[in-house]
C-alpha cells in the first residue's frame, strides 16, 4: 500500500502539506479543550485539490476534518484521532465582484467575514452578519455552524443568507449548487441542509451569498433598565413601533459590566445611572427622510413613562457609537480575564427571556450558591449567552460543569428553546443533544449522516458520536 | 392477512375514511393533469391517527400521499397508483393563540393560509406570506412545497418562517420538533429540510411559525414602464432608496393586461398610458412618523426623469389599492380564459430579468413563431411566471410543451437560476430536474430519500422517480 502522505503531498505540493511542528497551530481548538496532532494539514488551494484530498483520505481510511478560522466554541474543527487530516480552507479566500443589480456575491470558503465586509464597503451593499469573531471566522465555518450573531433576528442566520453552495462530498465528488437565486424549489433544500451540518456531510468550498443595501443612516442608544422583564417589554414595544428599522437589540447585565470595567481599564461607562440590565438598540434606514433619532427618542420617553427605562443616551458620533458597542462586545473578554468560566449558548422565545433568567438563577444557585451569572446576547431572537463565573474563592466550580449544563439545557428545552442556539454541537454538546432531544430526532440525524457519509470519515465525532 | 381497509377504518372511524365516490373530490390535481383513484382517503383528526395510518399503510405496502388544499401546480398531492392512501390533513386545522411577546404561533397542518391571516388580525401580528391560492392552500402543503409568494424577497420563503415542526416519519414515528426559536443549531436543520420535501420524507402535522408586527401604514403605486430593463433599474433604485419599506415589487406585462381586460369585463385599468411592463410597488411601515407617500412619489419622479417610468399613480384608498392588486392577481385567470396555456415557474437573479425576458422570447419564437408570452411575478426575487399562449388559431401548441420547458429551463439554469422556483417538482418536473441538475445533486437527493423512507412508500413518484 502506498503511504497516504506521499499521495497527499503529490496532490498538494510542498506548500500545501504541513506536518509535525508546522501543523501545531491547527491542532487545538479556540478554547484549548480539544484536538490531538493530526497526520497533517492539507492547505488546499482549489476545490479540485479538496476533492482529491478527500478521495485520497477515504481510500486510506483517514478521517477528514474541515477547518476555517478555527473559532468554534464547541471543538468542531480539530481532530480527536491521530489518523486524521485537517483540511484547511485558509488559502481559498477569494472574494468575487458583487452582483450589484441582484444583490449577491460569490466567495470562497476561506474568506474571513471581516474581509467580506471590507470588500463590499465601496459598493453600497453589505452582508448582514456581525459577530465577535468576524476577524478570524471564515465563511465556510460560518456556513458549517449556521452562524447567527447580532443581526440574525432581522436578516436571518447563515441558512437564510446562502443562495448557492459548492460542496465536496465525503466521497470526494463536487456538488455544484452555485445558484444565485432565493427561490429554488427543485428538490430537497440541500443548500440549507449543509448550513449547520458542521462539516460532517461534506466540505463547503464556495458559496453565493445574499447581500442587502447598506443603510444610509443609523441611530444607536444605550439604555439602562431595572430588570429583564423591563427589557422584554421594551423590546416588544420597539418591535411594534420601529419594526423595519431595528438592526440590533443587544443586552448585557450589570454583572458583566462590572467584570468588563474591572479588567479593561480603558473601557468607559459614561451614563450616570446603573441598572441590572443594559440594552444596545440600533435603528437603520435606507432613506434620509426618516427621523430615526426622533423615533428612538420617543421610544425612550415612552419607556421612562412606563418605568421600563431608568436612563439612556443616543450616540452622537461614530466614536460614541463604537463606545456603546465595545461595552457589549467586551462582555466575554471581561469574564475571561476574571478567571475560570462556564459558557452556555441558550435560546428561548424572546418573550420568555425574563422567565428564563429568573428560573435559571434559581437552578444555578441550587447547584452552587453564590455562583455569578453573566447573561448577555441577543434580545431579538432570545439568544442568551448564559455564562457563569465561580463564587469568589471557590474551587469546585468546574466539577459542576455537567450539572449546570444539564439543568440549563433542560430548562431551555422545556420552554420551547434550545441549548445549542448558534454555536452548534461540535464535540462538546453531543451528550446534551442525546438527553434533550428525542430518539426520533437523533435517529433521523444518524440516517442522514450514514446516507451522505457511509464510511463515517467526514469530521467524525462532531454533531454525532463517531461510528468508526 | 387482514384487509388494510378494515385496519384503516378502525383507526379513523367511519367519518375519517372515504372511498369510492366519496373519495373522488380528492383524486385529481388542481390543473386536472394527474391522479388515479386511490384505495381511499384518510381524513385524520389527530397526529396519532396520521401516525397509525402511516404505520398501517407501511405494513400493507400501500403508498401514502399527503394532501392539504390540493393546490399543487405540479401534481404533488395526488396518487398515481391505485394501491395508495391519500392522507388528508383538512380536519387538522386548529390555529393556536399567538405568542404576542415572542411573535410566533402554533398551527395544525390543515389550517388554510387565509384562515391564519384572519385569526391574526385582531392581534396586530401577521404571517407574511401572500399568494393567489391562499384561500385554499393549507399550511402543511405550503411547508411541503416551501411556498414563496409576493413577500418572499422581504420576509423569506416558508423555510425562513418555520421555527418548529411536528412530522410523522415514513415509518409512522412522530418527530416532535416543535421548538419556538429561530436559533436552534442542535444538529442538522431538519426543520428546513422538511420545507420543500413535498411530503416525500414524512407528513408535516403541526408547525410553529414566525410572525411579524402588522405595519401601521402602507403606500401602493401602479407604475407603467417602457420595458423590462427599466423595471429592473427602477427596482434596484427602490431597493437602495426604500429598502426596509418594500413589501411588494410585483410585475406583469401588457400581454397579460390585455388578456385580463378582455376576459374579465369588471376589471378596470384607469391610467391613461400603457407600457410594455407594469410594476405594483408597495411600501409599509410600523411607524406613523414616516412619509411613505413622499418616499414613493419622489422615487416615481426620479424614475420619470430617468425615462424609466412612463406613468404612475398612488393608491388613494383601500379600494383603489385593491384595484391595483386585482390587475396583478387576475393575470393567471385572464390567460386561463383565453384557452390553452403552458406554465413555467422560473427564477433568475433579479438583475438578470430583462436579459432572461429577451433571450426567452428569442428561444420561444424559434420554437413557435407568434407564440404569446405572458410573464408576470415577483421582481424582488427574480421569480417569473413565464406563461405561454398559442399564436391565435394554432393547434400544435401543446405538442411543443416539452421543447418550451426544456429550452426555458436550460436558459434559467445557465443564468444561475431555477426552473422550479416556488412550485416545486411534484410529478411534473422530475425529468427537467434530471436534465438541469448534475448527477451528484440527484444522487444526494436519492440517498436522502432512501435514508428517511427506505421502503419508498411516502409520496412515491414525487420529487424523485418512484423506486417501487
Amino acid at each position: 500500500m502506498i503511504d497516504p502522505v506521499v499521495v497527499l503531498r503529490q496532490i498538494l505540493g510542498s506548500k500545501g502539506w504541513l506536518s509535525g511542528a508546522d501543523a501545531e497551530p491547527y491542532q487545538r481548538d479556540w478554547l484549548n479543550r480539544y484536538g490531538v496532532a493530526p497526520l497533517g494539514v492539507a492547505r488546499s488551494a482549489t476545490t479540485a485539490e479538496v476533492a482529491a484530498v478527500v478521495k485520497a483520505c477515504r481510500e486510506a481510511g483517514l478521517a477528514v476534518v474541515p477547518q476555517g478560522g478555527n473559532t468554534s466554541l464547541c471543538g468542531g474543527a480539530v481532530a480527536e484521532q491521530p489518523n486524521a487530516v485537517i483540511v484547511s480552507l485558509a488559502r481559498m479566500a477569494a472574494i468575487g465582484e458583487p452582483d450589484l443589480d441582484s444583490g449577491s456575491i460569490a466567495v470562497e470558503a476561506g474568506a474571513a467575514l471581516a474581509a467580506l465586509h471590507e470588500a463590499l464597503e465601496p459598493h453600497g451593499l453589505m452582508f448582514p452578519m456581525h459577530l465577535g469573531a468576524e476577524g478570524s471566522a471564515r465563511i465556510g465555518g460560518l456556513i458549517g455552524t449556521n452562524a447567527g450573531g447580532s443581526q440574525a433576528f432581522r436578516y436571518g442566520m447563515m441558512q437564510d443568507l446562502v443562495l448557492g453552495l459548492e460542496v465536496v462530498t465525503p466521497e470526494g465528488e463536487v456538488w455544484n449548487g452555485l445558484r444565485a437565486v432565493q427561490k429554488d424549489n427543485a428538490g430537497y433544500q440541500l443548500r440549507k441542509l449543509f448550513c449547520g451540518a458542521e462539516g460532517t456531510l461534506g466540505i463547503v468550498t464556495r458559496a453565493i451569498l445574499r447581500l442587502y443595501p447598506t443603510p444610509r443612516q443609523q441611530a444607536s442608544a444605550l439604555i439602562v433598565m431595572p430588570d429583564f422583564a423591563a427589557a422584554v417589554s421594551f423590546g416588544a414595544f420597539l418591535r411594534g413601533e420601529a419594526s423595519e428599522f431595528l438592526t440590533a437589540l443587544e443586552f448585557f447585565s450589570d454583572v458583566g459590566l462590572q467584570l468588563a470595567l474591572k479588567h479593561l481599564p480603558d473601557l468607559a461607562y459614561q451614563l450616570e445611572t446603573r441598572g441590572d440590565v443594559y440594552l444596545l438598540v440600533e435603528l437603520a434606514s435606507s432613506s434620509q427622510r426618516v427621523a430615526l433619532d426622533e423615533i428612538l427618542n420617543s421610544a425612550l420617553e415612552w419607556g421612562m413613562e412606563q418605568g421600563l427605562v431608568l436612563d439612556g443616551a443616543l450616540a452622537t458620533s461614530g466614536a460614541h457609537r463604537a463606545q456603546f458597542w465595545r461595552l457589549r462586545e467586551e462582555q466575554p473578554e471581561g469574564q475571561r480575564l476574571e478567571g475560570e468560566q462556564l459558557k452556555h449558548d441558550i435560546s428561548v422565545p424572546s418573550g420568555a427571556i425574563a422567565r428564563f433568567i429568573e428560573a435559571g438563577a434559581k437552578v444555578c444557585h441550587d447547584i452552587l450558591p453564590g455562583v455569578r451569572i453573566n447573561p448577555f446576547g441577543h434580545l431579538g431572537d432570545g439568544n442568551i449567552h448564559y455564562n457563569l463565573s465561580p463564587p469568589e474563592g471557590r474551587a469546585d466550580f468546574e466539577a459542576k460543569a455537567g450539572q449546570f449544563a444539564e439543568a440549563l439545557s433542560s430548562l431551555a428545552t422545556r420552554m420551547g428553546g434550545s441549548f445549542a442556539a448558534e454555536h452548534g454541537l461540535g464535540r462538546a454538546k453531543i451528550a446534551l443533544a442525546e438527553r434533550n432531544r428525542g430518539s426520533v430526532e437523533r435517529e433521523l440525524m444518524e440516517r442522514l449522516k450514514s446516507a451522505f457519509d457511509p464510511q463515517g470519515t467526514m469530521n467524525p465525532g462532531v454533531l454525532l458520536r463517531s461510528s468508526q
